[in-house]
């Protein structure tokens, strides 16, 4: 993911690349073996902290006390790591993003589901992921159950898991009403889907001040919808 | 599709039925021959103006003249009836609203694929309908095209138009981006669908003042997205 | 269904209408109160028995007994009363049809499924009814899920129900292979879907001995697949 | 293709997997420069020749005179090509295979369609692939129309082309009867999607005498439908 996510930034016009931060590499003009380095060669105004719960916990608190705004990509924070994440980012008027899914398409999809939901009286999901994937249901599903559920509409939405040879990620959410259904539906089908919600993310950790949870903080809703 | 109104609103508790109207039928108990009559007996705060146009320019303006707001389900009305009936209500401190598609789904469908359109490079639609539908491509299909268009997001928005024995009115808007694909789809699969919207719509009215144009502004966005 | 099935038959160029019958009907030119005097009348080849099991044993019985092949639309009869219908029918050389599923598309749906099944590692089904629909899955689902384990192919075919205003009666099956999907859906949007299995059959049943099971033997797969 | 197909049979336990020949790279233990070096080591009983047209033809000449049946997977053979292949085929009462596509779940769809054609009015296609595949509608799409058409049940088949940023490789066909839809459906999600065909075709080239054309009669339709 770090690979791809370089590779991407790397050749954006809305970005400049600062350089990486990789422990196992060998340091480079553009790869450094520790935060500080980085930091004191390039300046960087948004640290992209790709790695997993608990290691960037710490790497988001040390980034922040260098004045460097994190977008977190990890899962798994706690309620009190959250708090004094967003406490730490208000002290110094900073922003910080914690984006479990950075998907665009998965979180208009959740997005969509959860206006929708005030419409509708019945709403079921299907999730269908290939046989490696070990969980069901999908995070994706339980969240946005939980959207659904809790705009009042909806009760207790039923989720569909499919596990299948060949197929890669997808998620359907079917709405019911007199006469009528309405479907959104999400396919993930490559991780490249990842890049546009990290640049969508590193550009609006600069616009916010203390934590923002969720990439879809990141991308305005329409000012109307004529 | 007036007989399909009347049963339905007639047994709704968030309205009061007040008459319907209806030049052919024997007059009854609440069935009125005239809109003044209809008033008279009634005083509605509200008239569901089923006829077409141009029927439905004069029958709006007689009901806004005598006090009473028209939710009008014609289409065709040209940009000056638009005005008049708007500069009408204004002087009135009226509402009124002219709802060419009283479908909720379809309504929420565009509403998502205006949103959809900012984030997505390209986007194509499949509208899909019964042999005996003579347009093609689908009204509901262009307005969606025209709103995608009107973002600046994808251009240039192709419809591909599927005429077949039983198929009934199904749309499919596909948003691709890079690894992943949003797709919007509704299915109105009975005209009973649009008792739902006739009564946003009657609702709606009585909280406006001057000309509301679409179901979209009768079903209020949510307040957060969380 | 009976009066439905009636209509539509009447105007059909392939078959000739002999006459109906029903108990409760003011017998006319064409609608009789027995099965004796509309046979005495009319001397039909075939009788289409749309009652419910177990009307339909003794009826259809008492056809084959007076010469007239019987099409039987009932579920629920038994092995015993399948043997005695049979060795009726073989006893008189004429052919007799049970046909608890009329509709053409769910029936090749099925056929494709159980042929789907010899090529692919896994599968699962979809189904989705409306929210009246009393029991779960569906019989056509646990009918599909049968063939498919049959083959010896995929084991255990998980069935996926969805109950939800707004539906009327889908399915949908997945097969799930090395990177590809095959998927065969049907979509059930009306009682008229009927009729063309009802006119497959009754043709059918001219052309056999004894007794046949199911739509499929009334849709003669192809001679070649080139 | 090849690199993935080689890999592939490596592993397969119903195929001895003899060789592979490619002029470039550096002859190995199993990798040869040339058919007659191949064949005069291993004595294989199948050549798969991934070659493209025309090269193809020579090579597959070539391994049939040399007594090694060849399974070609190459578009854009003429009928002349075809019928001097089948010719020397005979002779040597050895088989050949053309198969210009060996995705399994593409060729059922095309058998599925050809047979739910003769029991439907009315087909239409959608075909979907990324925005880099040059020509519409694709040969598929075409060569289903084709099925269909010669079926003497839907005329004149449209074809719809979606192009997205996004899209891999997907076909539906919609069969339209009066109150149902019967939907088949192809997703093509990666490259190792062909593996599978390619060793149904190695081995049932070893079945037959002559030449024949495409994956479809490499897949034995079942025995009967129950």
């Amino acid at each position: 993911m770090g690979r791809v996510a370089c590779s991407a930034l790397r050749h954006q016009h809305s970005v400049c690349y600062a350089g990486g931060l990789a422990r196992t590499a060998v340091p480079s003009e553009d790869i450094f073996d520790s935060l500080a380095s980085l930091i004191a060669a390039q300046h960087p105004d948004v640290l992209l902290d790709l790695t997993t719960h608990p290691s960037s916990v710490s790497i988001s608190m040390d980034a922040l006390e260098r004045g460097v705004r994190p977008v977190i990509g990890a899962t798994g924070w706690t309620n009190g790591e959250c708090d004094a994440l967003s406490a730490a980012a208000r002290e110094r008027h900073l922003g910080a993003m914690l984006v479990p899914n950075f998907s665009i398409g998965a979180t208009l999809m959740m997005r969509f589901a959860a206006e929708a939901a005030r419409f509708f009286p019945s709403a079921e999901i299907i999730e269908m992921h290939h046989d490696q994937k070990k969980d069901a249901p999908s995070g994706t599903a339980r969240l946005t159950a939980e959207k659904i559920e809790r705009t009042g509409g909806p009760a207790a939405v039923p989720i569909h898991s499919v596990r299948m040879t060949g197929l890669l990620a997808h998620h359907e959410i079917l709405f019911g009403g007199e006469g009528e259904l309405l479907t959104i539906r999400h396919d993930s089908l490559s991780r490249t889907s990842f890049v546009a919600g990290m640049l969508a993310s590193v550009q609006a950790v600069m616009r916010v001040e203390g934590l923002v949870i969720g990439l879809d903080a990141a991308l305005p809703p329409a000012g109307d919808h004529g």
